[in-house]
């Protein structure tokens, strides 16, 4: 059983979990020049995963079996398990509690692809649906307070399995980055009496120079403060707090946001590592309705060095302006299906 | 000119520095095979850096020629400047202002090496004397409120060239990590009365079984919520809030203790990659005397992926009681001078 612990200092838990050393490796074993693996995540293979939670099949395929599409299984190597109670224990200085949780994995097709970028709008949106779905299921469970969705592209980006998939993880704390950003949205509108993302919105539709997508319902942007080069948000241009409250017009739309903005990334640099995160209001937590949920996009391009981990700020070669211009002027170079499978290492 | 750009929502600082892109990169020419660019901070090449600020070296010989054994310059690639005046910007929801601050390189010896562990002990204690000389200085600029000491070993952790160098980032705004760890302090003295630190020292000494090494002066220690596998924290027993208050015989004890621990750290993964991380009080911002100075090692094994860029929360594989141990039974295997040098990658 893995244990949350607390930092006796500052709002920061750590999950300790030895079972997420076990986990096997597609890259390492890439560059020893193995031969990868089996797939556990590929059609035909659905006995290797845990039996899965829920999953889109075709009428009448049965259940762990081909048939399906978007499939979603409990993470096998999970940092944290669903039995028992988030009870807190207190010795000296110190706090931690069991490793209570949800660790879900979001199998995103059933071909060996590494990304997400190559599959078709369609299959892209049908993710999103999977990821609604369950963000709106675990939320009964009234012990989480916060769920997780977020992705992994890369080796360098920290996946371990190259077959393309998301990750859900359903923590019962309320993580202290949002945490931050709830306070930030609440001294912001205490200030100024509207939501800081509704009037970023609309300085960024009107200076123009960093916006990458411009939809009817999203906004896919380089941040002003970007961490990092080639960062990322997309962001709804109507003002909801959560993303469980995404109609379907909003899903199809943010699907062809999505697909484009990491078509136009990929079309730049092949094989871009990256990782997407989703910032959303916490669950079973009322009062939080003045959040603005929107998906971060991180490419792996520069290292998070000593000055990145001592201070919590970042230094950016990349003026995100730049980057938006060569994202806005890039098309989708490959046809689907047609990408050079080969890893990116950090060039920064 | 670079520039610090703050988030419209948290309190997070970012320099975007197109300068930094343009520095040259050992570790991309050894993957690519080639021979290594000539080493800019190798002796006999005092030319290819800027003047030096200030070197320890042997009495009759010329500033920016041989006979030094510590030397620090300013960065060449310097993500800040020490012209002008931090004066802050609006527009819209947006805050910046121009790049001021400092950054230095301490070069760390003469001969082209890749770590502080293969130093003698007397070596890294001049190392510690020039943080400290170029500490008391750059404080006297009463535009810097916090002097950043951080360390990056291996390209995995952020370094660029292999000739072991610390560096010196001095900022003229509080970190965000650094005024949250105050707040923190604050608030637990303000609950029990003490430090935190001290109590926690206490704690550790009564428990034991996170200490890796427990000297006159300081205490090195896998912290009970490790972020990473064979993270470690050295920390002076007796309450100082400032790295500036370090005491003579105490520079001594620490070069021993930090000297033993990394070599304890290499001896146990060769090559590790890894970073060193100075947490002190800020300056020229009076009544912070209830912080703790200490140092912290951040072995860079594992890949903050999704969920830690998400949530601010890391999952970590080894719990410390078993990274502490692996530690205080390693001996230092390695003779000085007769490492192996190979590049050690992400293996978690």
């Amino acid at each position: 059983m893995s244990e949350w612990r607390k930092d006796p200092i500052v709002d920061r838990w750590v999950i300790i979990s030895t079972e997420r050393a076990k986990r096997p490796n597609d890259y390492h074993e890439i560059q020893e020049g193995k031969k990868t693996q089996e797939c556990p995540l590929c059609e035909g293979k659905e006995k290797m995963t845990p039996p899965e939670i829920i999953a889109y099949r075709e009428p009448g395929t049965q259940k762990d079996s081909p048939g399906w599409w978007v499939r979603v299984v409990p993470n096998k190597f999970a940092a944290l398990q669903v039995e028992g109670e988030p009870a807190l224990r207190q010795r000296g200085v110190y706090q931690a509690m069991p490793g209570v949780g949800a660790h879900e994995l979001i199998i995103e097709t059933t071909k060996h692809e590494p990304g997400l970028d190559t599959q078709t709008e369609k299959q892209v949106e049908e993710v999103i649906w999977a990821w609604r779905e369950r963000s709106l299921d675990l939320r009964k469970d009234f012990r989480l307070k916060y769920i997780q969705i977020f992705k992994n592209t890369g080796s360098v980006a920290g996946a371990s399995l190259e077959h393309t998939h998301s990750q859900l993880i359903a923590t019962p704390i309320v993580p202290v980055d949002v945490s931050q950003e709830l306070e930030g949205m609440k001294a912001y509108r205490t200030r100024h009496g509207s939501c800081a993302f509704c009037d970023m919105i609309n300085q960024e539709v009107a200076e123009k120079e960093r916006i990458i997508v411009n939809s009817d319902h999203f906004l896919s942007l380089s941040p002003y403060a970007s961490r990092f080069p080639f960062e990322i948000c997309i962001l709804p241009k109507e003002h909801q707090y959560d993303f469980g409250q995404i109609r379907e017009e909003m899903v199809r739309d943010l699907a062809g946001v999505l697909h484009t903005t990491l078509r136009k990334l990929t079309g730049l640099i092949h094989n871009i590592p990256y990782n997407v995160v989703m910032h959303t209001a916490p669950v079973n937590t009322p009062g939080e309705t003045h959040y603005h949920w929107h998906l971060e996009i991180m490419p792996r391009l520069t290292i998070m060095a000593g000055f990145e981990l001592g201070t919590g700020y970042f230094i950016n070669p990349t003026p995100p302006e730049i980057a938006a211009q060569a994202l806005r002027e890039t098309q989708e170079l490959y046809p689907l299906k047609e990408r050079p499978v080969k890893e990116v290492y950090q060039y920064v």
